[in-house]
């Protein structure tokens, strides 16, 4: 299993429409064949991210699937580059 | 729900028996009174931090009781702190 995580900052405002509306925009991600455990995350006590998406995949050909899937480019070209101001990629594997 | 997570790299040698006994005497954490879904994970692609632990909590008084608790207290003055070169805590709270 791998679970991916990405921290990110909007260049929204924080309350804006325009935050709500890429969230609610973002949670179409989950449905993307190999996507399990979607969530959305709000960072705590954080001064360099907000907001964090948690997906899981069973192995790299589901990760890959995700990565190149027409969903997942369509909103990283959309939504992702336009309005995110920064954004950490963190994954991990289970140890043992 | 808290998602607590720490990211970490140790002062130790990758694949040294020492890193083995740290991950090991860590697994206790799991036993502390609140903790659920504690895992240890391997960070993939990252030059920072090698491994890190994760845990939720139900609330904050469910994290501030693990915080509080002796055998936390005693697992970072003991272990934390001699054997840890680096680390970073990233802590989350569902969306919606």
């Amino acid at each position: 299993m791998i679970r991916h995580t990405v921290l990110f900052r909007l260049r929204h405002d924080a309350g804006s429409e325009a935050e709500a509306a890429f969230l609610e925009n973002a949670l179409a991600l989950a449905n993307i064949p190999g996507v399990t455990n979607f969530a959305q995350l709000r960072v705590l006590d954080a001064e360099d991210f907000d907001y964090a998406f948690s997906m899981d995949f069973a192995d790299q050909v589901a990760y890959d699937g995700y990565n190149g899937h027409p969903d997942h480019t369509a909103f990283v070209a959309d939504r992702w580059v336009p309005e995110v101001a920064a954004f950490r990629e963190i994954d991990y594997t289970p140890l043992g």
